[in-house]
């Protein structure tokens, strides 16, 4: 059987994955991209620069062959380094098994992928952008490098992100339930540089966090020693990115917000009024696919709030899915994988969408909630003592392929968990009530991932 | 001081009428419309074919010196006239004070409204498609009898609907957030023909219903003699549009549910067959202005269900809010105008939307649900004792200009008042508690208020 030629729309993390696992598969794969080569030209796709890699990605990497080669790159991330205002700090683990989320530079990784794409036999055309799909012809009108171009795609794909060009189409069909939503903070990036000899001037192996109720900063390590900051602050209110503007201003809030980082941070002040404010936006649509014609994966899909460290994992995870399907259907009828993709993807995708929006309360309240800390006290415990009977949310995220939306679902069954607990006070741990109610803790999951995903398959 | 010049996309009701109300205030105006002339063409706006008109739509039409002109082809309605099941009727007044909506034919109303538009001295080019809005420049492409060109515009209006090209521009905006949403139920239109001399084969003076839970049949009078019907029912389930397809299953589901309506009804057949099938969408957003430059009005800023007969209502509304704050800031600048008319409607916009998606409950329920019936037992009850105090959500709707705003929270308000009745039991007519409940409802409707315009004005 002839196979369909892919047409792919962004060259970005997952996109690029992509044209290497079709290429694997052996399609013939051509990529459109809006911006120059990234390995030729200094610039950043507009996004934040290093990324968290979690279990999902590295299992999409590996399907696609290329773990090896990312490894080199990743600095493992073993929990949260926490740094309280008076100067102290905490470290909080991810799993109870070492596990490591793994910081990544956001364009070296890319870069590979996209090399990688090449070797496989994957054609790009950079500088072009798409002004207009045709969704029922696949017509695409291009202007590559300023002039104007049409091509006519076979199967077409739109990893093109979260303004996605392809997605903005799908908008016009008839029952399109589309949302887009920002959050009210922003974010900036920071940088605290190497020291000596491409020293680490903070812990290494960790995600700092300064939580600050209604706002934060956090930082991640990068090889060369140095660590990229971001603060994720209001755009308004008080203190905000409006209300913090001049010198004296920014000086006084960072000296006595993030007293530890300044000291090491010689230029915040001109990072904080040089480098862009950008905004924080969540995508949701119930169209991801159209016909046997063309679908949405990645951001284009589902643009996340970065929070959960998800949003390259979820679209990197989309890729592993679909080539799964496409493998169980032996590329015969390609309405039904696209349709069992959708059926498989969208509420994974409202799912982590909602989780990451949930996570971000949850690292600003790190430190300041005594509700929310006592609560981490109890799943720890819970934790310990039934090691594999109960994975925290965290660890399902981010170190098992656990469905998104059972990972919601779960969420919403421990919180009933720690209420019962609280409620019941003290000596909880001490009978053996624990034990009847973690054996009634899988029903609630299913109960309430049953229900989440019967109202994401629908909305 | 010079007026700036108008340029409106879209000559449907509001278009046509804002038109006529800038021409008034001597505006040079200009108004780009997709479709032929309705004048000459005999053309549908792809749109139901009668509407509602209520007090507000009547106000608006005053300001522009077209009431009487519309009262020649105005039908009052008083009230509802319910369908049972079993045959029987019952009449439902809308008002205390013999209060009416009236029954327009939307393609009159528009041709009288664009006629009256260029005799104003607004100029119009139809067949104008328009392909691409810029919204920094205000160049617009467009495609004219099918031959390109460019405009520039300078005070540039979106009254082009459900699915206006210039929000779509606006949803590109940083920070835009957007919603699209479809209810599950589609319509199709169907007739029952005029009797003997144009005679009406049912009750001239009323909407009539044949509510049916989760479904239900309505007609509006027709200056002719004729009623159009209009059938909300599932697309999906039992029964549905999709489960009732051929000529046995139409038959016997028109037997069953609409027995009486049948029988008048010659062309049920083909009609349901032949008509078009149509999608019900809710549209929000959070960008109704830019700059000084450009704006949303009607359908295209607040799409809405049609079941509370406000989408005209509200849009003709959104005119005459506009001319009074133009008229209170003397056209001096047009950025403050434009937020200060944002800052008005946005809020009424979101609650008309959430009032009409709640009328469709109210609607279908109206013979089936005993709670429900019980409510507007009480409802009437209350409204007579306090003829004053009292306004029903329908009556502040469709019979006053109160914001819609204010009627979502009095319906929340009156919500709580009649839970309270129905809780303390039979006798709460009979002593004089509820006068104190009448004196706290005020503060309650203030309470919900602010809550509901809080959360509007943000989202």
């Amino acid at each position: 059987m002839q196979k369909r030629e892919i047409t792919i729309l962004g060259a970005g993390l997952v996109g690029s994955l992509l044209a290497i696992l079709f290429c694997k598969k052996g399609y013939k794969v051509h990529v459109i991209e809006r911006r120059p080569d990234m390995r030729n030209a200094n610039i950043s796709a507009g996004r934040s620069i290093n990324l968290a890699m979690s279990h999902r990605g590295w299992q999409a990497l590996e399907k696609a062959g290329m773990k090896k080669d990312l490894e080199e790159i990743a600095i493992p991330m073993y929990g949260r380094q926490i740094h309280n205002l008076d100067g102290s700090q905490v470290f909080q683990a991810y799993g109870k098994n070492n596990e490591a989320i793994y910081s990544v530079s956001r364009g070296e990784l890319n870069k590979k992928l996209i090399a990688a794409a090449e070797n496989a036999g994957a054609t790009f055309t950079f500088n072009a952008k798409c002004n207009k799909v045709d969704i029922n012809s696949n017509i695409l009108q291009l202007e590559v490098d300023g002039i104007a171009k049409t091509i006519q795609a076979d199967l077409l794909v739109g990893s093109d992100g979260a303004f996605s060009s392809l997605r903005s189409a799908y908008t016009s069909l008839d029952r399109c339930d589309y949302q887009q939503f920002y959050i009210g903070h922003g974010y900036k990036e920071l940088s605290i540089p190497n020291g000596a000899n491409n020293s680490f001037l903070i812990e290494k192996e960790a995600l700092h966090i300064w939580p600050r109720k209604n706002y934060m900063l956090i930082a991640l390590p990068n090889i060369d020693g140095s660590f990229t900051l971001t603060l994720f602050f209001p755009f308004n209110g008080e203190p905000s990115f409006a209300s913090v503007q001049n010198d004296e201003e920014i000086i006084q809030f960072f000296e006595s917000q993030f007293g530890d980082a300044k000291k090491i941070m010689p230029q915040f002040l001109e990072e904080y009024k040089t480098n862009p404010t950008a905004s924080l936006v969540t995508v949701k649509t119930n169209i991801w696919v159209y016909q046997s014609k063309s679908f949405l994966i990645g951001d284009a899909a589902h643009a996340i709030v970065p929070f959960y460290g998800q949003g390259m994992n979820a679209g990197f995870e989309d890729c592993a899915v679909l080539m799964d399907i496409i493998e169980k259907n032996e590329e015969s009828n390609w309405e039904t994988i696209l349709q069992e993709y959708q059926n498989a993807r969208k509420i994974n995708g409202d799912a982590v969408a909602q989780l990451a929006l949930n996570n971000f309360i949850e690292m600003r309240d790190l430190v300041a909630d005594p509700i929310f800390l006592e609560r981490k006290k109890i799943e720890k415990e819970i934790g310990l003592r039934y090691p594999k009977e109960y994975l925290s949310v965290y660890e399902m995220v981010s170190f098992s392929h656990t469905p998104y939306s059972v990972a919601l679902g779960t969420a919403q069954a421990q919180e009933k968990l720690y209420n019962q607990i609280i409620n019941y006070g003290g000596d909880f741990f001490e009978n053996l009530k624990l034990d009847k109610f973690i054996a009634q803790l899988n029903t609630w999951i299913a109960e309430y991932t049953t229900e989440a995903q019967k109202i994401m398959a629908n909305g």
